[in-house]
């Protein structure tokens, strides 16, 4: 079959053997599949990934000399099923699956295996049990946008949100999106949303972020307290004394590169939860102090559950969580490389798919 | 009167002005008032400490070239009362309070003031609103110990808490202590201690904690598997698919020195809930992405609430929490700059208190 493979730190086009479902797995024909983030930083950098996974006791059986086929974020048509299996989404149904295998091993990352082909290859072998049928007619480039999305649901479903929350997202990347539309699936408001790139603020509008700033022209946190949110220990203690209404802030940082978190402990009002979705691949220096000084809490989040991925399909294909302002478009084999150059550029594309049966 | 003052970087015994209470406030004479380690840290970084805390918004109007008297964990008798006070408590009254005053310039903290004299001076100014009757004759000595006592009660009303939790405490200084207490109050276990220091682990194990560690001698983080926390995101995983019993771990990091973050964010299990209560004045750094994949979240917490604080008042006062295994005896005016090298030191005192009307 066709793929575009991690060979080295390139992305190349060649044919690979076909994929072969085992006990319990089903064969499928890929759709698209998203880009994510995390491949952009896995061409170069895989073995620095896999060192700081490993180091918590995971991807133990990926070797980055070996090709890897990425894709996570994929949306597949059923095939064929190996030996054991049930059989109850017949052929030419679509799906949707957490990307996991089991191989002899154990546990592997369908995307981040040199076992199992992700998504920017023709097919893919999945397991029978984790696969979701795509209902209510979903298109597939809607579908596969079901795991970036989920992202964003699990790290809200860790937040601890009431009716009084202000919400600050920081960043408006796919992670970032996928944040402001769970808030809004939840009708969590007021949510502000910052990002520099004025492609992104505009996705972030369309999703229904009430406020949207630049933050090169306004620092986001200089709203806090015209929308009640004490910013300082001193007007804290003075709301607190003077029984003025106090609403809280939770705080998502979808950036992820060093320093973020120690703008969000200095800047961020008393006693904010900051969420951390976007991952900083790098060393980070912060004070201590301060952050307890202000009661803060960081709170380091990642995936989602087979659960929350379920709910957010399910979202997805009955319009409650709208994922049309993250479509950028969708490339075949030979558009990925400049795919992943577009994508780390900081331009207008935020979200693009690949078609592996697309030349 | 007479008191142990900071002047410069020294502690220097000399007469100051008889206290005056304003509206509102009482006069109290100091029966004893313990030392923290906060005190040993402002003794020589008093500059460093208010340059942290104002970057927050607090400790505004303390200047660290004029005199402070410290002093915060105090147990003193009612003497007399300012105008519009009710008086309620009469004269000869034990009492505690909070260590907040008001001031021309708003809220002032009680031994962080220098409109406030603290703990280490004969008499105090005092809130009467503030003020809680030490009940059930309990003696000066241990309602002294109210302050630190209430610092481990709010740390544990912080975490999230279930009949799974495992917990592990990171230092058993008073701090430590204190989070031991109040753990054992409300019956969790098993609570593993960990200090290098032998007195320390003595002073844990009386107050109740499970396990006690020398760190020197054996990682706590290895016992963790054998009490049905998974330690690694495999084992993890491995325990969810075979429907092991998992229990959840929260961490007290009471221990306050760089370093101490990272070292938890590589050893603690998955999903781990760590409570930072020791603070660490200088900066730190971690390494994010480490504790994305685990999962894991950094809950910074500082002091307590009135109702905490009347919680852990009213616990030692009806033997609930015992804080005899702190008490390592009380000094003079004359002993204080000896009990601050000596609780520097590393040795055997844990919580030493001062009694300022003694020479």
């Amino acid at each position: 079959m066709k793929a575009v493979i991690r060979r080295g730190t390139q992305l190349v086009e060649d044919e690979l053997a076909e994929p072969v479902p085992g006990e319990g797995q089903a064969l499928v024909k890929t759709l698209v599949c998203g880009i994510c983030g995390s491949d952009l930083h896995a061409l170069h950098y895989l073995d620095h990934m896999i060192g700081l996974t490993r180091r918590a006791g995971g991807m133990e059986t990926l070797d980055p000399t070996k090709d890897v086929v990425f894709g996570h974020e994929f949306c597949a048509e059923v095939l064929d099923y190996g030996p054991g299996c049930a059989g109850t989404l017949k052929p030419g149904t679509r799906v949707v699956s957490v990307p996991a295998a089991f191989g002899p091993a154990g546990s592997e990352l369908v995307g981040y295996s040199n076992l199992f082909p992700g998504g920017f290859a023709e097919r893919m072998v999945l397991q029978e049990a984790l696969l979701l049928e795509v209902p209510n007619g979903l298109d597939a480039e809607r579908a596969a946008l079901t795991e970036p999305m989920a992202v964003g649901e699990h790290a809200v479903a860790q937040a601890p949100l009431t009716p009084q929350t202000v919400a600050l997202v920081i960043g408006c990347g796919p992670v970032g999106l996928s944040v402001i539309a769970a808030l809004k699936a939840r009708g969590i408001g007021p949510v502000i949303a910052a990002d520099f790139n004025p492609h992104r603020r505009q996705a972030a509008e369309a999703l229904g972020a009430d406020v949207v700033l630049d933050p090169g022209q306004h620092s986001p946190h200089e709203r806090w307290e015209a929308l009640d949110v004490p910013a300082t220990l001193a007007s804290y203690s003075a709301a607190q004394l003077m029984g003025r209404a106090i609403r809280d802030a939770v705080v998502f940082e979808c950036v992820g590169v060093p320093g973020m978190l120690q703008q969000l402990i200095e800047k961020s009002p008393p006693t904010a939860k900051i969420i951390v979705v976007g991952v900083c691949m790098e060393s980070d220096t912060i004070e201590p102090s301060l952050a307890i000084n202000k009661q803060l809490s960081l709170n380091f989040v990642f995936g989602y559950s087979p659960e929350e991925f379920a709910a957010t399909l399910h979202d997805i294909a009955h319009g409650t969580r709208d994922v049309t302002p993250l479509m950028s478009g969708t490339v075949g084999r030979s558009g990925v490389a400049d795919a992943f150059k577009a994508l780390s550029g900081g331009g207008a594309q935020i979200k693009l798919l690949v078609d592996p049966g697309q030349a």
